[in-house]
């Protein structure tokens, strides 16, 4: 399923080199590497770059259906330094309603150890919104 | 208080353009200009520029007291489309114990409108870090 | 604000001794006294016991406005075993939309002591929601 | 793996019925039915009650290493209501390091659907916590 279109209109995903590796149906899985302009002060992943990429990935699965879904809560655990060269999050829908859709998302690193956890739920409006009417 | 070595340390908060106002005693704020390299395909700030800038006041709040504090879990809520040319995050602290603090963030716009709640706790680590030992 | 009503037909508020304090648009605060059959296997009060105490402030304050709010998500840090005679839960408003609101709750004991802080979102259904048509 | 006992000493756990199906290492299944003091005034399960549900498939996951593990942070999302007769809550461990642990707990009703998510995160005590220590 082809959403990269939601990737290429999203600038905050491009300053931080995010990429869509897949997607389908309530599903999305996105990658990051792990450049120095992506840590904090202890030199580790940053915690707003390791919840992008899971927002990213829980975005694109949420509007995979056609319809604008916002973002209106979302939780993160983190469990694990991130390090590495590359960190990857997988989305997989848990629920999807008329209005409302709730979605989780793991963060990987390169030898697939968890780094963090998400949990996300969007509002879903009654609007299109695909690569035609975006 | 002084707490700006703490952002200048942190690449990720740099490249973000994030600020820090104020710091206090488990206390901080936090601005970011809403350049268009921080907004998602619907034109609005980041659902994770937004929780970037809201984790920066967290983090210096949390470790304002001179031990090294790591962020386990957050979350945000997310209440008005981020607009306008400047967001704002003020962090105040909920609770100080030996090993775990929490802070709640409230995100604001130009006008004063919330924008996001946030909610974070922190493991307090037995290493003290501060602009010396940093 | 007369929201008794909302209480008297909770069930599981009367369980567990939930009782309304006060209560104002968007704003609720509750109390709940630490019987034994409240306590978890440490001897504390129960997780689920303090996350219900201020779910109920929560759904106070959300349907105030007369309109039926349900939760569809919530967050909960404790930062203090919960001991002594009684706990409040005491709900404001953060923001409030036409289909969304968000709500800040902060658990405390009888020393006014923090022992918990949630945050909640509701969803706002076009349903007129008072005494006269729950 | 016995964790009955667990249950047995969580005096609020009595109070709801609720029963613990399964247990192993990082794993936990509990159940609920769904009588009328676990409901709310709009007559489904009570958000405290799934949440409760969820906290003690958590907590047996948790302390199912023998040591003992405290909830520091939960979120929950509400994707359907809850009706039917029995609720199910399934914990599973998403990461365990030394001093904390991060559970994903899925609740569902009788057939299967999704009724919530749940996050959770424990501070682990360097305490051992079994049954001929608690």
């Amino acid at each position: 399923m082809d959403m990269q279109w939601f990737l290429d209109r999203d600038a905050f995903a491009g300053l931080l080199g995010i990429r869509l590796l897949e997607a389908g149906p309530g599903y999305a899985k996105t990658a990051m590497d792990l450049t120095d302009q992506l840590k904090n002060g202890a030199g580790i992943a940053h915690g707003g770059a390791v919840f992008t990429l899971a927002d990213l990935a829980f975005a694109v699965a949420a509007n995979s259906h056609g319809k604008l879904s916002l973002a209106v809560a979302a939780s993160i655990s983190y469990v694990k330094a991130g390090k590495g060269k590359t960190l990857f999050a997988e989305a997989r829908e848990v629920s999807l309603g008329g209005k409302m859709g709730t979605y989780a998302i793991t963060i990987t690193n390169d030898a697939g150890e968890a780094v963090a956890a998400f949990q996300g739920t969007v509002y879903r409006k009654d609007m299109p919104y695909t690569r035609e009417t975006a």
